[in-house]
């Protein structure tokens, strides 16, 4: 049966009307404004879902590995159910192209099933047994047994950039139902109609596969106002975000001041610097910059990864990729951007940027047609301007990138080390550069979650050995990531169990192992074990 | 050869006096001043100690494990030789009794070769390989190999009550130097000569073991003063910290208000509080009592995990238990406490309790001679009192304790409902008490690091399975333990190498594996994989 959308807000299984102003998403490409309407919630409609999401924490926390898998995938089907609906709006709030938001959409799919793998195999519960003398290897002590256990109600704001990835049942939401804890939703004002029909399909999950209905709840409003609200609400235990630094920032002051502090992870900006090394320019600076301009163009410029930052030495190898990297800029065509208010704010972005002491605009890409349509940019400074000026590594949202032209390879280090914490680091390396690569390495994984060679950022694999993520002010918490299985981890903490009687002890602890989960017994690995 | 205490700090290799007002440590049994005079660090001191750890940090996080084993190893062998000296110094600064002080010392040596088993093992790497096809699962996508890296310098604290396994070699810098991070400790006022003693044990085996001298610095001044500046310093990128709740909080707050964030790992406050289940009063209220006692006045009650609370509902059971543990705590003999100032927060924080309204003070422990002595407290309040008063839930540290009586089980589960996060949370059960441990267990295994049936929270193991956490105010952050090889996960965060050159990656990760790392491959376990 098809969803039709009617602005209602998931308030666990109850559908509900917010009573504030109304907001409505946009066709980006004309501004037009799409039905139906969205009144947002308020307070009443926070504290219900955070309360729901705390009734229901201890049940959805005590299901079975397989129950939580299952769910899991049973959200995946039901947003394939939601067939080209989902897709048709998807594309109509985003402006992205068809086959962009089909990916997206098996990509949140696939990740689902992924999680679902993951809870499974059970390595996430992480569980630890050092038995009572005479068992195991102590020879004074107690028993004691230790897992890590849901943290409780998360709060997950989706993002504008990736509709379905990034958002309701995105890569935050299926990490913290894998883990175990509920989750409230905060659909973004720029697909609402998508964050509905995918509301819809979670919350057709959880009556399927019986889960207590506050596992769930997806509420419509303002950041501000709602989203400040709910990581304000006592029950809330975590939170997940993809956004602005601005908003990121917002939601750390707020969780921090909270009677109880708690966890916020925010992926908030990166500029993603690429190093060209003297050998890559030599052996293919045209290549690179083919690369480069594509990495750089692709959606938009609307990527987590984009890069934004070019490094590397003066000479002739860089002057043959800034030709032609700027002649590949001058001939691409101009791409809508996901909403107006984001179109603003990378023209507003650019401006700045080029309005800064040593910057050039060397390219600009083709005007566009339509609505907020924006043209890829290209700059450079100089290392002397860009070590001087933080200013510079503000990221601007969008295909713009600037190239930092240094002296000689001891600069390029300095660049390096002079970088603010980052999501990526990209190194191109050729023949002869390897001791400048080695230089670079210890550099760039103490700046970014994750160092690349020879290729480029965007493109982010959902597996297990992914980090999304990097020290502040990429994300605010280096420790976490939120693509790939290790995501899960955000969302749980330990906790050690000492001479629990057997009838009491959880499943996971028992020594029969009925979920055959890995364990360490005296810190000695053992697969799926009992006793 | 001996070490003659001379009152220097250790800045990486180097000797010297700090220029600041000198403090000495004091006897707590006769407040006699101990020489020799400890002149506080200043600015220039932290700044050197915190550059010197930065510029030892690659080189010592790139150390094999077996490398870093050795010196965790050889740093418990020079704390061994430090012999009687270090023991009366001990001694003599705590007031504590000298079985305690070498029990103690033996937990620190114990634990620091607990890591070095546990840095061996490798499972703190938690590398994790996707490889690209067509090797491995994925049909796309690049390598993909993930490891726990060192999050560079850490600030730890030393802890007054733990003046060996919490303070310069404690379970922080363990964690920390396993963790590959090199570390700057404040040394504690009250156990200025124990620390540096600790210290050149630390300083020798950084030269036997050839480490980099930056790994260990130790610092004397006032927490308020040099510890601010240290948790300040841009170099510093975790910190470890037992201690007061002011002094954590405050703490936090430097942390936060960083240009660039960092974690605040502080152990700081809990009550413990223990719940009595019907059926176990029924059968042994006196042999509960009598734990009780003995758990509450152990060294004068000054551990973070002493039972600050006993939850019951009233009744004949209940009648007995405080009759006899009125009657043990009022034979109990008056001990001397760590420090004068710690003393009077006691007599204070017991007079505040006194004043709430409804509590009563039911038994006092013997008076004692000289000076700092405290005697043990025990006090009762209702229920209905507690639950309208968070008041009561503020930790008098000391051995002071409050029995909460309730009007029946279900009064039992809102107080532990009502309870702030604790380091642990015990139940004493016995014929009948199933279901009411079973409807507890959920509400305690949210609020506390551990949970334990049938015994004491003093006493905590230093193992695999051990988490001495919690959520806060318990500690900073939940997702950490002080103790235990969990802890050093606190000093790690994840690194993503995509495509690396077989030459550039790090060795933990190479397809040869030379250390013989634990490894997961697409999600799937392999003990010391190759390949």
């Amino acid at each position: 049966m098809p969803h039709t959308l009617d602005g209602a807000m998931f308030i666990g299984a109850e559908r509900r009307h917010g009573t504030g102003p109304a907001a409505r998403s946009a066709d980006p490409r004309t501004d037009r404004p799409l039905e139906p309407a969205y009144p947002a919630g308020g307070a009443r409609d926070v504290a219900d879902a955070c309360e729901r999401a705390a009734r229901a924490a201890v049940r959805y926390r005590s299901t079975t590995p397989g129950e939580r898998a299952a769910f899991l995938e049973r959200i995946a089907d039901r947003i394939e159910a939601l067939g080209d609906a989902l897709v048709d709006r998807a594309v109509t709030e985003s402006g992205l192209p068809r086959g962009r938001v089909t990916g997206e959409r098996d990509r949140t799919t696939g990740q689902l099933r992924l999680f679902a793998d993951e809870v499974r195999a059970g390595e996430w519960a992480e569980v630890r047994v050092d038995p009572a003398p005479p068992l195991g290897r102590r020879t004074t002590g107690p028993d004691l047994r230790q897992r890590h256990l849901a943290v409780g109600p998360v709060a997950v704001f989706g993002a504008s950039n990736f509709p379905l990835a990034f958002s309701v049942a995105g890569g935050d939401t299926a990490a913290a139902l894998a883990a175990g804890c509920p989750v409230v939703v905060k659909g973004h004002q720029a697909h609402l109609g998508t964050s509905e029909l995918v509301g819809s399909a979670v919350a057709g999950a959880v009556q399927d596969c019986g889960m207590p209905e506050g596992v769930f709840s997806l509420l419509f409003g303002a950041g501000g106002d709602l989203g400040q609200a709910l990581v304000a609400d006592p029950r809330i235990r975590a939170v997940g975000f993809t956004g602005s630094q601005a908003g990121g920032l917002a939601l750390m002051r707020t969780a921090a001041a909270r009677p109880v502090p708690i966890p916020v992870y925010a992926e908030m900006s990166s500029v993603n610097p690429v190093f060209l090394l003297p050998g890559a320019l030599r052996e293919r600076a045209e290549g690179l910059a083919e690369g480069f301009t594509g990495s750089l163009t692709l959606g938009a410029g609307q990527f987590c990864t984009n890069p934004g930052l070019v490094v590397a030495s003066a000479g002739e190898g860089l002057d043959r990729f800034v030709a032609s990297a700027s002649a590949a800029v001058a001939r691409s065509t101009a791409q809508t951007m996901l909403t107006s208010g984001i179109h603003r704010a990378y023209e507003r972005a650019v401006d700045g940027l080029r309005a800064e002491a040593g910057v050039r605009e060397i390219a600009t890409g083709l005007p566009g047609e339509g609505e907020n349509t924006a043209t890829a940019r290209l700059l450079t400074v100089g290392a002397d301007d860009f070590l001087t000026n933080p200013g510079l590594q503000d990221e601007a949202f969008g295909a713009a990138s600037t190239v930092v032209v240094c002296r000689d390879q001891e600069q390029v280090v300095q660049v390096a080390r002079a970088l603010r914490g980052q999501l990526t680091a990209t190194v191109h390396h050729g023949e002869g550069d390897d001791p400048a690569a080695a230089e670079l390495l210890p550099v760039l994984e103490d700046t970014a979650g994750r160092v690349l060679f020879d290729g480029w950022p965007t493109g982010v694999e959902v597996s297990h050995a992914m980090v999304h993520g990097g020290p502040f002010p990429a994300t605010s918490d280096g420790r976490g990531t939120s693509v790939g299985t290790l995501a899960m981890r955000r969302f749980l903490r330990p906790v050690c169990y000492q001479n629990l009687p057997a009838g009491l002890l959880p499943p996971e602890l028992s020594d029969h192992n009925p979920y055959g989960l890995p364990r360490r017994t005296d810190g000695v690995r053992q697969e799926g074990a009992t006793a």
